[in-house]
């Protein structure tokens, strides 16, 4: 079971995951990102990596791809909300695609 | 550039795919299928080798992935509708999900 984050936490980690083009779900305590890729390789090849990563978190995110672009959601199921998972997630994912 | 399937052509290679859990799209020219596997490893690993069928076709899904679950549409955005690289996409990832 994993915490959803604290009134603190969302202050200390949220904005700069917001700087970096994540943005807040409406109507759902979650946090969402489009990432552009070159091509489908790149797209898929990212997606690889971030699979590998959540398989080893035990978290994982929601997402779509259609060719070089990937959708993604982030939030943790068991917290009802935002957890540190989604911050540890979502800077890996950045991390990945930069 | 790939073309629109013939009315003879859906005849003959749609019935086969609707009745393995296909379904067309409402209001669209493209098909859809939701599979579900064991968990978070054997669905993208399902993905993984799909992707390399795509990218080798030259003929991408698009498709979202929730944990255990993968949704799937296809269809052909050159031909404006379902071309023979649909069905042959399809036959494959029922071939590797099976």
């Amino acid at each position: 079971m994993t915490d959803k984050l604290t009134q603190a936490e969302r202050d200390a980690d949220l904005p700069a995951l917001f700087d970096s083009g994540w943005a807040q779900v409406e109507g759902r305590d979650a946090i969402t990102k489009t990432f552009v890729f070159k091509n489908f390789i790149q797209a898929f090849g990212w997606m690889t990596q971030v699979a590998l990563w959540a398989e080893k978190w035990v978290h994982h995110p929601e997402w779509s791809n259609v060719y070089k672009t990937v959708e993604v959601t982030l939030t943790t199921h068991d917290a009802g909300g935002l957890s540190a998972l989604d911050v540890k997630l979502a800077k890996k994912m950045d991390a990945l695609s930069s």
